[in-house]
This record gives C-alpha cells, sequence and structure tokens, in this order.
C-alpha cells in the first residue's frame, strides 16, 4: 500500500488566519485511493525547516504532496526546497514559461518579469503539471530510490483541478492502483433515522462493497453508498442494484441524489404537476421563500410570499380573522391555517405554505415555549396544519422550520396526483 | 520568544473526513500571545508513530500542543504517548474522577465504567486543566528538561474555553509573557475600500501600536485595529484615541463594531427613531426581509414583507403599474419604485425597501444583463432608486443584492432625523 505525508506550506497557516483546507481535501481524495496518510504537516516560510521536514517525511512515507509556496514572491521557497531534498537542481521549463507569458498578455501584461520567470524553474526531470487556472505549474520531482515529492499551489481552485486532473491519475498510474472509492448519496426526508435504520438493517450489515452509512441532517437524512472500483462507471454498476433495493424500501422518502436540494426537488415537482406556490410565513421571515427563488426556475412555479411579521399584516393584507389573533394567539394553528389560505387567495397560487412560531429569545410561555411553530398549508379546498418545537438559539429555531417547512411541502408535492 | 509546535490526532483528519479547525484556532491563539508556532501536524491513533511525532517536536520546539485522543476509546491514546515521551506514568487523579463521575450522574449514569475512569488517569505531576464541558481533563505535562506537551480534547466546544481560560493563562503566567495582541474592528458600508484608505492613509502608515488594516467584504469595509497589550483594558486604552480620530474622518460610514451586523444596525436605529420597516422583494426573494428577522427585537420596527416574484404578484399586491410591468420591463427604475411605494402603504410602515433585477443564469440581454439589480426606497413622501450590476453566479447576485440593500437602507435611516 502507497504511503504518503502531507504537506502544506505558508506562514500563515502558523498565525492560524486561515483554516488549511487543502490539507483535508488532499488527505480525502489519497484515501479515496486506498493510498495511506501517515501524517500531515504544516509549515511555515522558512527553506531550512521546510527542507528538514521534507525529508523527515520521505523518511517516513514513499511520497510527499504539498501544496503552497509556488507564487512569484521570494516567501516562495517550495522548489529551493525540494531541489535540495531530491538533489537535482532547478531549471527553466520552457512549455511552462511559454503558459506562464500567455496567461500574462491575456490580462494585458506585455514584458514578463523575473518574479514570473521564476515560476517557470523546475527541478530537472521532474514531471510537469500544468496549471489552466493560474501561473505556477505544479509537478513531481522523483529522488534516486523512487521516492517522490509532488507540489501543487496553495489557491484551493488552482489546487483542486491539478490533483484530481493531473497528479492522482498520474499516481495512479505510476503506482497500479487500480481501485478507489467512489460515493452516491441518496438524500430522504419525512423519516427518522431510527425507522431507516429498521428498514435497511440487513442491507446494512450484508454489504461488502458497497456499502451503505446513514447521516442524519437537519430536516434530512442521508444513505450514502460507497463503492470500491476501477471507473466511475463500475461503480455505478455496482450501486444500480442496491439503489434499485433501496428504492424499493425507502424510496418515498427519497427526494434526490449527491447534493441534490429540497428546494430544488421542489421547484422540479410543482413545474411537472404544473402547481403554483406561494408562503406566508412569519417566524421563518422569508427564508422558505428565498430557498425556493435560490433555484433556477423557480419563476414558473413559485408566485411569492407574504412575510407577514407583524400582526397587522397578518390580518390585513393576508386576511386573518382579527379573532382568530385575539384567541388563539399569534402563533396557533388557527392563525396558521388562515395564513396559508390566505395567501394562496391573494397571490393566486394552488399550494401555499405558513409559518408562525416563537424564535426566541423572548416571547415564549409556559403554553407556548420559545422554539414552538405552527405550520399551514392549503392546497385547493384542503387545508393541514403541523406543529414543532424545535430546540436552540433564534437561529436554530428558524433554521430547523424553514427545513421541516420545506420537507413537508415537497412530501406533499410528492404524494399529489399529477 | 517561547516557540511551540502544535499537533491534532485522530485518524479522521488524516481520511479527510474532517477540517482541522482545532489547528488554526490554536495557532491564532498562540501568535496573539507572541508565540512562535514552528510547525503544525496531524498524526492518527497509532501509539508508536504519535509517540514518534511528540518526541521530534519536543526536539525542535520548547513545548507541543495537542488536542484529540482523550476520549474514553481504546483508540484514544494521547496520554498513553505522552506519558512515555516524558517519562512519567499515568496515575489516577482522584478529583478528575470525581468531577466524571458528577458530570455522567447529571446525565442519570449511575455506575462510571472502566472507559470513563480511564479518563482520570493523568502523566504523575501533571498540571490539570480542568473541562466544564466534556469528561476529559486536559493536562500540562513537563519534562525533566523543562519541555512541555500540553493535552486539549478535540471536541472544538469542550478545546475552545480551556485553550483561553485555562491554557493560555498558564502559559503566560509560566513564561511570564506579558502583552498579548488584541483587536477592535470597526465596520464600514457605503465606502469603497480606496476611497478609505486615502483617508486614513497617514494614520495607516504612522501606526506602530496600534497598526489598522483595512479588509474589503461584500457590501462592508472593515477597520482593524490592533495592539500589543498585557490586558484588554490596556489595549482599549490604546484604541481610543485612534478610534476617535477614525470616527472624526470616517464616522459617517461605521456601523457597528467587533461583528456587529448591518441588519442588527439596522433594527436598532429603526426603533430608536420609531420608524417601521417593510420590504417588496423580487430577485431576493425574502433574503433582506429574512436578514431583519434574523435581529432579535426586529418585532418593534419591521412589519414584514411582499415576495414579488411573479408579475401578478407586483401588480395585484403591490399595486404596481400594469403600463409600467408593459413598457418598462419587471427590471426597471420605475417598477422598484413603484413596488417600494405599494409595499409601504400595503403595509402601513414608514420606510419601504423593494429589489427587483435579474438573478440569472438565463434572463438577461444586452440592455439588461445577468446581475442587474434595481432598488427602490420609499421613506414618507421622499422616492430613490439606485441600480447595480452584479457580478458572478446566481447565488453570488442575490447576496451582493441583500447586502447592498441592506447598506442603503442603514445609510438612509443613519441620516434621518430623529
Amino acid at each position: 500500500m502507497l504511503s504518503v505525508e502531507i504537506v502544506t506550506i505558508g506562514t500563515e497557516l502558523l498565525l492560524g488566519d486561515l483554516v488549511d483546507t487543502n490539507a483535508s481535501a488532499i488527505a480525502r481524495s489519497l484515501s479515496d485511493y486506498g493510498i495511506d496518510v501517515y501524517a500531515i504537516h504544516s509549515v511555515g516560510d522558512n527553506l531550512a525547516r521546510l527542507a528538514a521536514m521534507l525529508r523527515g517525511a520521505l523518511d517516513r512515507a514513499q511520497g510527499v504532496m504539498t501544496s503552497g509556496g509556488l507564487g512569484p514572491t521570494v516567501d516562495d521557497l517550495t522548489k529551493d526546497a525540494v531541489s535540495n531534498v531530491i538533489g537535482k537542481p532547478l531549471v527553466l521549463h520552457e512549455p511552462s514559461l511559454a503558459a506562464i507569458e500567455r496567461r500574462l498578455q491575456a490580462f494585458g501584461i506585455r514584458e514578463i518579469g523575473e518574479n514570473n520567470r521564476r515560476q517557470a524553474l523546475l527541478p530537472e526531470g521532474a514531471v510537469v503539471l500544468e496549471n489552466p487556472n493560474g501561473t505556477a505549474p505544479g509537478f513531481v520531482a522523483i529522488r534516486g530510490d523512487g521516492k517522490f515529492i509532488a507540489c501543487m499551489p496553495g489557491v484551493p481552485r488552482e489546487m483542486h483541478p491539478m490533483l484530481s486532473e493531473r497528479l492522482l491519475p498520474w499516481l495512479a498510474k505510476r503506482f497500479e492502483l487500480g481501485a478507489a472509492i467512489f460515493r452516491r448519496t441518496l438524500h430522504l426526508t419525512g423519516t427518522a433515522e431510527s425507522e431507516l435504520d429498521r428498514a435497511i438493517e440487513d442491507l446494512f450489515r450484508m454489504q461488502e462493497n458497497p456499502k451503505i452509512a446513514v447521516l442524519a441532517h437537519d430536516g434530512r437524512v442521508d444513505v450514502r453508498m460507497t463503492a470500491k472500483a476501477r471507473s466511475r462507471s463500475e461503480a455505478d454498476a455496482l450501486f444500480a442494484p442496491l439503489e434499485a433495493e433501496l428504492r424499493r424500501r425507502i424510496g418515498t422518502a427519497v427526494f434526490g441524489v449527491d447534493g441534490e436540494t429540497l428546494e430544488a426537488a421542489i421547484v422540479a415537482r410543482a413545474r411537472d404537476l404544473r402547481l403554483w406556490l406561494a408562503t406566508a410565513e412569519s417566524v421563518t421571515g422569508g427564508g422558505i421563500a428565498d430557498a425556493i427563488v435560490r433555484v433556477p426556475g423557480a419563476s414558473e412555479c413559485f408566485r411569492g410570499g407574504i412575510v407577514a411579521y407583524d400582526n397587522a399584516v397578518k390580518r390585513d393584507v393576508l386576511g386573518v380573522d382579527r379573532r382568530a389573533l385575539e384567541q388563539d394567539g399569534a402563533v396557533s394553528e388557527r392563525v396558521a391555517l388562515e395564513m396559508a389560505r390566505g395567501t394562496r387567495e391573494r397571490l393566486d397560487a394552488d399550494v401555499a405554505l405558513a409559518t408562525t412560531g416563537i424564535a426566541g429569545p423572548s416571547g415564549g410561555s409556559d403554553s407556548k415555549p420559545v422554539g414552538l411553530v405552527w405550520f399551514g398549508l392549503s392546497h385547493g379546498d384542503e387545508l393541514a396544519t403541523r406543529s414543532a418545537t424545535f430546540p436552540g438559539t433564534r437561529e436554530d429555531v428558524r433554521r430547523r422550520a424553514v427545513s421541516f417547512g420545506l420537507s413537508w411541502l415537497w412530501r406533499r408535492l410528492h404524494r399529489a396526483e399529477r
């Protein structure tokens, strides 16, 4: 099994000015390929310490992967350290120089400076990793004993594509890595994690490749399949029968796959059904409308909403009965229902969702604690309500109420006849 | 100058399942105290490798700070490694055992298991760092030569208070660290970074302690003062005259300090002025209303809003003239104005803000490109408009439009007479 250490380079990491997301991204990709990561290190822009770190890492592991320190300034010392550790001089790599010149010219810079020219110096004999997103090329320098140091830029949007499109394929070929880990995730809502566990317990125990994991979030549960395979298409072939069985058992709760959102599922379903949606929000303050508008194409199924924060708006704009507000209070089943009906009629929609609740920190009572939220739904002649009491801060309550509302709306549309 | 290395412990870090936020938080705190961080390392739950890492770090630096690996399971090996490296046996620390028992009892657990009992084993003679937020105590173990290893739990909400309230004060005392870095940040809006630079350029160059830095964000610019001082009150005394001078020059743009938000400044100002606010949102889809409702106490100045996404809602609910929609289009100065006036009247508010724009990815044209947003403001008899074209994706455009809208609303209220 190939073993590597990861070294991220930059004094800003040691000052805590920056959270190191490159290290975990590289580690994740390596573990997907079954490569054993022995350790992760961050060092500053200090030649002696960086060289010592690289030397130590090559003693322990077969390779080192670095990010950072390839920029044009005198602080960027990664190549000097690598040259030193590998025992190869830095030489000018003409194709990289030409690429840098082309890139700078595209930005209107005619004369390439000494600093940018330095970016085309690479350890003699290194494998070059082109950088379509920046000036600094990456590279893999190989020592006499076959151990290697692979260097990538520190800017994440340059590092990520270089890692997945250049470096990993090179490693896979060189070390005949074969199988990697692929993932496919089903997103579910309206089902408890425990319920789900029971429904798929046997699959859970039975599986070797692919494996299943269940992960709970606010208003959502993920069933993640991971497979070891030599390609995405081989992995997809492994996922297909398992996914079919999962969908047979729990499919009614699946709203999307691989990062699809509840709001996107709502918009897709409403467009399919040719239904117009509307919202009436008090406690969620526009958060549900905002989530729906986030989806491109929302304009084809979303009329809009009323943020009825003040009771006067509930009464005057949505037509909520003054007596309902006085007798039952603004946070009540009756008001949630009347808000939903009011906004559906007022905005000429087919389906309307309403929220009214107490986000806190003040405003709670024994009978109506902070966190209590009533939801109302009006769909044609049908009316329905739900209530829940959410724990946490004002922001937690509001975020959970948005998730619950979206989940309920999706389930409602999901069951609706075409 | 005291030098340390940081070691974060846990196999999940090497698998990339977790971004290491502890390392940067510890590094930031240490650099605030002028402590030199030589390197940061992450290692897995492997006794031999962990011990080798700690030994190497103590060769290079005067101390090591760790997080993770103090839990009750057999995977938690930090104390075994430290005991080995420092050369002190693990012994039962009775007060920690009692604290663990009390904590478990509070959760209804009567019998303390062998696993939790192990959490009270500490290297002989270690300085104990109590953990009010979990079962695992932290500690500082000191080697014969005076070098130390300080260990904290990996759970951030246990680690953070232990670091700032126990470990840093202990280090400051033991190593007579004296001065640390303190910060105070003024948040500004409605001013360009370049303009600001000119206004305070001389202060910028003049300052040694405190120093000034200018940092630009969406719809906001921060002026951050940092001072070296022995206490918060000493730092505040250093900040006061500089802040007075800054406010004399750029004070009209300052909406808050140290993390205060634009929406909080809007709510505070509107409550002060006893003004009722309302919104009419198309492109921002409820995002501005949602930001205002985020602020506790918003109910005393925010009536609510209309999310007028569909033109029918602009017309029927807000009373926007059908001809304005037909002649000028939904994204136009006239419609923004009519939306603002409509929502102000409809919701019986004093000040209303409206947005209408093209978030993309589709819907743009030569004269009205993707990113174009019109804003309207209605305040009593006054009407005003602004437009801007924001770059980026659908989400970028919408987020920038929310920031711009909040900024403009605050500036308007800020200038309003009491």
